[in-house]
């Protein structure tokens, strides 16, 4: 894989080139070369010098090797809540898990940048990312219907989180793809799901030495949006 | 059409069947005889009794043949959000713009509940629903975004909403699908946004004779859960 190649590489981190890693590297020459379509996984094969089975291996159709991270996040993120405890405040941690998706964008930008010009050019890339998009939210909602079991309306308040937490984590990561992975993408998700934190998250543990007798008071004229009283009352409850 | 098809008819509505209908009903037929990946667009235009150019004439593809509604009802909608004022409060704008599209699957319960169970068996049927949501999340964004136009994280809040919004109809929505369309679709969907609106939306305009001096005082830990204290702000403030 040449310095000047943007496809992620795991095995770049350990020092060597895989073979993986050389297909994704030789199907994105071609798709910004050639074109997306306009590619074979023929093609793609004869530039990294292996066979068609060995792209079958890895890659269950042209389309997977666009996102060749995505499979292995998916199943991180599975892990990660699957490892949470009980007392985890339960949208922080699906917050924290799709931190786990915007990290992966983040370790190679020029990559994400690229992948995210030829998504947008290619309708059947799009309709892909959708279903990716889907099992990443179907992943934190069943986390959340399992910490919400019991509760009213559990299952509709873990799909209505879980959709505000993804569309919250993807308005970051277009921010970020659009400033050609200049911005700080952290920050950015860090804003964008302490929105969704705000509106439907636990406010953080009290520091030791405030009881629980330490209390907010807000005053609302009944015709105020119910918005302004909220951001009101988490400025509130945010200083010291 | 015979009596017993569960297409949608609109054409029925007007007391007479049209070509598209006819398409429609002899697609589900053979759809539900031998299957979706079994079923060729030859077969479907031989048992309508017209031919290929007239069943692309309406489709596209197979597969909008399987969603013969949503192009009307994605521009029913767009249209609802454009003929809105200036003082619609923009989150239960976009709640009764949702509501539109429940409406379009329980004018038809046989049809809705017929189509579910074979998205449910095609992958591909539900790639291509998953777009079709997409669409309309995208309307809704939209619509909030021009509303939020100008505010502080304005699109952000409008990408967080329809996410929302699209979520709470979608878990209506399955689980009228799921009762076999037996169950009151409106009142499900009523309840699910109003989830939405409690977390996002203002209150409803006090009636005459209260005035802005007319308030609200709640009182909360600084530790307790911020739904719990919205959820207290929401039952107060709708006591007359």
């Amino acid at each position: 894989m040449s310095s000047s190649s943007a496809a992620p590489g795991r095995g770049d981190r350990a020092g060597k080139t895989t073979m993986r890693d050389a297909l994704v590297a030789a199907a994105f020459r071609l798709f910004l070369e050639r074109g997306y379509e306009q590619t074979t996984v023929d093609d793609i094969v004869a530039l990294a010098g292996v066979g068609r089975r060995s792209f079958f291996r890895y890659f269950p159709s042209k389309e997977d090797v666009v996102f060749p991270d995505h499979e292995r996040c998916l199943a991180d993120m599975t892990a990660f809540l699957a490892a949470g405890a009980d007392d985890d405040e339960p949208v922080r941690r699906v917050c924290d898990a799709a931190r786990l998706v915007l990290r992966m964008y983040a370790e190679n930008p020029a990559f994400s940048v690229q992948r995210y010009r030829l998504t947008k050019r290619v309708p059947g890339l799009r309709a892909y990312e959708l279903s990716v998009v889907w099992r990443y939210e179907r992943a934190l909602a069943e986390y959340l219907r399992g910490r919400f079991a019991g509760r009213r309306d559990g299952i509709l308040r873990a799909d209505v989180i879980a959709a505000a937490v993804v569309a919250a984590h993807n308005n970051a990561l277009r921010s970020w793809l659009r400033s050609d992975g200049r911005d700080d993408a952290e920050a950015a998700v860090d804003h964008a799901l302490g929105h969704v934190q705000a509106a439907f998250g636990a406010a953080p543990a009290p520091p030791a030495g405030e009881g629980p007798e330490d209390v907010v008071v807000v005053v609302a004229r009944r015709g105020a949006p119910l918005w302004r009283v909220v951001q009101e009352l988490e400025s509130v409850r945010g200083r010291g």
